[in-house]
């Protein structure tokens, strides 16, 4: 072996880089964000609650957006194939099924009006700009990057076990129905994952992309990351609900046992 | 006039325009937001004001490419002649001069690395979301749109004058070399508000026209707000910096009289 070329970095093995891009979940997920940790924990009232759907319908309401863009720039009908079920998974059939609706199934069981959540109406600022870069991320990078951006997913089974457990053992609104939307995804998440990390692993075949594809990874851990903080501000601490976010009280049709705003009409 | 007639809603005249367009800046403006009045008011440390420099130096960075995108897309030689003085106020000359050098000058004389300000390393996620969502929005919309977005400069010389003579009055590192941004924008930016404004009055010559200018003008003072929240969060309260933002430590070069980090070596 030449002196220079020794000098050159070798591309990391497949399970090397499989390290790397799991141990940016370990480090970054959500799941340690202390939103998710009061949620979990059964220390959010129904107003912190009902925030976090109504925002994080927003998210859900840009996943197939977000993977439509995608297929359109693929010219391969394999991968389009393959893709093509989160679409599906998330939009369901014309009248039932999908994500998005078992979504609105959780934002009736905590007392929102689903029209209003389904029409994004009081979504903060803040959700809305992380959502979009990212699927602005997805239509604009290179494919292997848009890819790899999806694998937070990889990291996702834990905190949909830890969040029904929670949610049950806390929340009187929690039961089946309401949290139908997570146990789904238990089950369409792995199948996903091992599509889009064999194609990460196949793809980036190089140093450089194996930045750029934990690059990719590591911006979608923002994205997630930057959802909570927003919510945390305006909801948390310092509570602060800048213009134009939900008020805590429009669209609450019906209060429940253990509500924390005052009974009565909305103002 | 027939009854159908006399239903349709007419069109506000300009003034009646201008005066909303006015209204939303009074409403939603930044000037309100809690962090500016107490960077105004002398309460930010140094770490928070070098916060600031830093994040605010990102949204300094993309305006010349928001402008670029906008130009791209006009195909009238007249507009894209009025509005690339924006581009040369921000980016100067190619030895010196324009608006993103004058603000790596304030960051100097708040002790930062101006290659590391200029790296945009540690700009907080909320605030690249919500940047870059203003850059997409300029790329994508509707040439209305486009300018209606630009109008939150009616609002900026009240802002600058405030900054001007609160740094002055609250900070040690200000003087004249530190604010000339400021002080340069007092001169640019109402040209430039004429030229906007004029351009949207022009334009929006149905209801439906001034309304998604109004929500431009909205849109674009979402951008503005949410990248304080972001910064309040992260740096005042609750204080949380999230992954990736800066530490408050790092590319501190400099020392200031009335610094409120431990003097020594970056851990």
């Amino acid at each position: 072996m030449t002196a220079w070329r020794s000098a050159l970095p070798e591309t990391p093995d497949r399970q090397t880089f499989e390290s790397r891009l799991r141990a940016i979940g370990a480090e970054r997920y959500h799941d340690k964000h202390p939103f998710h940790v009061m949620l979990h924990g059964g220390e959010c009232s129904l107003t912190q609650v009902r925030a976090w759907v109504i925002n994080r319908y927003y998210y859900q309401s840009r996943i197939p957006m977000k993977d439509a863009a995608f297929m359109s720039r693929s010219e391969n009908p394999d991968l389009r194939r393959a893709w093509r079920r989160r679409i599906e998974d998330h939009d369901g059939g014309v009248e039932e099924g999908g994500g998005i609706r078992r979504w609105l199934k959780l934002a009736e069981a905590v007392g929102l009006d689903p029209d209003y959540v389904a029409s994004t109406r009081g979504v903060l600022a803040g959700t809305r700009f992380a959502v979009d870069a990212y699927v602005h991320f997805v239509r604009d990078k290179p494919m292997l990057e848009a890819v790899a951006s999806s694998l937070t997913e990889m990291f996702a089974p834990k905190i949909h076990a830890d969040r029904i457990a929670g949610l049950l053992k806390h929340y009187a609104f929690a039961d089946d129905r309401a949290l139908a939307y997570f146990r789904q995804r238990l089950n369409e998440a792995p199948e996903e994952v091992e599509f889009g990390l064999g194609y990460v692993l196949d793809h980036a075949d190089t140093l450089e992309k194996q930045d750029a594809a934990a690059a990719a990874l590591t911006f979608k851990t923002d994205v997630l990351w930057s959802q909570l903080d927003a919510l945390f501000s305006a909801y948390v601490k310092p509570g602060r609900i800048p213009p134009g976010g939900w008020d805590g009280r429009e669209a609450v049709t019906r209060f429940l046992p253990d509500d924390d705003i005052p009974k009565g009409p909305n103002p």
